[in-house]
């Protein structure tokens, strides 16, 4: 307080309190910012440290890694990232399922390739299908409608489903940590965006109310659509044909497609986010880069470079030669979900 | 001053103070918001009166019309309804220039076509080439480069170009009155986007200088891109080749693709804009559907169903035929550009 009473020496009463009262608050402001942790299911620790590092040094305006809130773009993959991807991915989990749904009325697919592997849940079959099988599964189960058909069924479906080990809804195992991240993030003047291999249309019905991003910031694979009119009714239809496969090498383009800058933050978790890891770290200025390792079969699951969902491998070998952060979520996260 | 008499029969002293600032905060608030026009450079009339009462309606939270803010999505296109489009689109234009600055590392040009007619400015040669002469001009312009490469060659050739009538950067002649529905749908909750028949990084390196529309929020005609490493570097190389035509039918698809929500509120001046409307139109609740109407040979350009560049012809008989808001230029804008 004593700049309080300097003040009173040299000022009359009424300015005196003026000043006394910005003092109260710009003190009680540092005091709340310091003892306020924005990261409370984080372990301490380097990765904690970093990210707390790197979003005050580009919010600091007079420090030299100061970014301008406009280019404070953040993206995150999601499956894996944001959400469980184990045992199999959600979307998959919902195409296996609108097969079984809409099997009575296609008798055909009781004999009939990929179908025929789904209904029987013979996955060896159905991976010996090849990508040519997914397509067809794709084609049969989620194109053919119009966009707010499918954002029904999708919708009708995720609030429905459970998941087979954790037997809860799917948008309730998402990552407390990382959900912490992205409040933070937004909190500090970030734009957050999801970046996924996921069908676009597939995630934005629940976004928003999960993750707190709206649709507009959801980047993703992304269906043909055609404009029709039907019954006077204009509608986009969902065609066969993907324009853009938002995985690996496509995330930078969609990101570029969708966002028109470079992000100045990258979360993802596996080789299908190396390449926006790498677009990210390329820009000038500070960065952060970070992998979520999933090492914590007791709370989740543990897995990397020998997965077929969410492989770890390559990226794991480049974030160690270029010191990326690699988060376990053994040791770095004090809990895993929201309802622990 | 009412209120406070009343306040003071009934409460102590520092109450009353606090009420009769209260009171006076509010009147004051209410003055406010009726003195200062929010269209200044709209003329009193049916447009501008159904713009304001839009607005009203949909954010007033005790009306039926109220839209929450994350729904409250505009769209707007560009070429004739955010800025000048006569004698013709500012990207042509751009991609003429390039031609020109290219053709001395290009000595066949002299005699290849289309290039043979963009040098003799031989329109009507050009034009007989059709589509196919454009995409080779676009491939040869605006491909073979990195992403940030054509950025920087966009954005020097936009500062540097001047409209052959106006004498004026392009990027000075944006309209006044849409400027003013810009902010004016900001500064009531709205998100606002382009939806543009041009290219989408023809546009972004200015966007938000001069509309206060970020990159993310511009879609436009997307061309192919693909990742790739050049010396350790990453890019995104611009392949020859179309993903995106955000033009007529393509309009909706670009808004269901990049805002995945259907706008509430549209805004176009051509036929290229119809599908936009109407799908626009067909959601429910509220809805503003505008079309700027150029009508004033003096000030800008008239031009509407015989004109190659923005005709405005189907879209006008169902603007007429639906009660859409036809904004006459000549009529409803005070001034059209800042500069007047």
């Amino acid at each position: 307080m004593n700049r309080c009473f300097g003040g009173k020496l040299l000022f009359g009463t009424r300015l005196v309190v003026s000043l006394c009262l910005l003092g109260l608050v710009h003190l009680f402001g540092s005091a709340h910012a310091q003892t306020i942790d924005p990261l409370p299911s984080w372990n301490e620790g380097p990765s904690k440290a970093r990210i707390l590092a790197f979003v005050q040094a580009v919010t600091d305006k007079s420090g030299k890694d100061f970014v301008p809130p406009a280019d404070r773009v953040a993206t995150f993959d999601n499956d894996g990232t944001l959400w469980c991807e184990q045992p199999m991915y959600v979307q998959m989990a919902f195409v296996l399922d609108r097969v079984k749904a809409l099997a009575p009325k296609h008798p055909e697919w009781k004999t009939q390739q990929p179908f025929k592997a789904v209904l029987e849940r013979d996955f060896k079959a159905l991976h010996a299908q090849g990508e040519k099988g997914v397509m067809q599964i794709l084609a049969a189960t989620s194109t053919g409608m119009s966009s707010e058909a499918f954002n029904r069924i999708a919708g009708d479906w995720i609030a429905a489903a459970r998941h087979p080990k954790f037997k809860r809804p799917y948008t309730e195992l998402v990552y407390q940590p990382m959900l912490e991240v992205l409040a933070y993030l937004r909190a500090n003047g970030f734009k957050t965006f999801i970046v996924s291999g996921g069908g676009i249309d597939f995630m934005r019905p629940w976004t928003e109310r999960v993750y707190g991003i709206p649709p507009e910031q959801v980047v993703g694979s992304t269906g043909k659509l055609k404009y029709e009119m039907r019954d006077g009714n204009p509608v986009l239809m969902r065609l066969p044909g993907i324009d853009l496969i938002d995985d690996g090498p496509g995330k930078p383009v969609g990101i570029q497609t969708h966002i028109g800058r470079r992000p100045i933050a990258a979360f993802g978790n596996s080789d299908g986010d190396l390449q926006m890891l790498q677009y990210t770290a390329a820009g000038s200025g500070a960065r952060l880069l970070l992998i979520v390792h999933h090492t914590d079969a007791e709370r989740e699951f543990a897995y990397d470079r020998k997965s077929s969902v969410g492989r770890l491998d390559k990226a794991l070998d480049e974030a160690n030669a270029k010191g990326w952060t690699v988060v376990s979520m053994k040791t770095d996260w004090k809990k895993i979900f929201p309802f622990e």
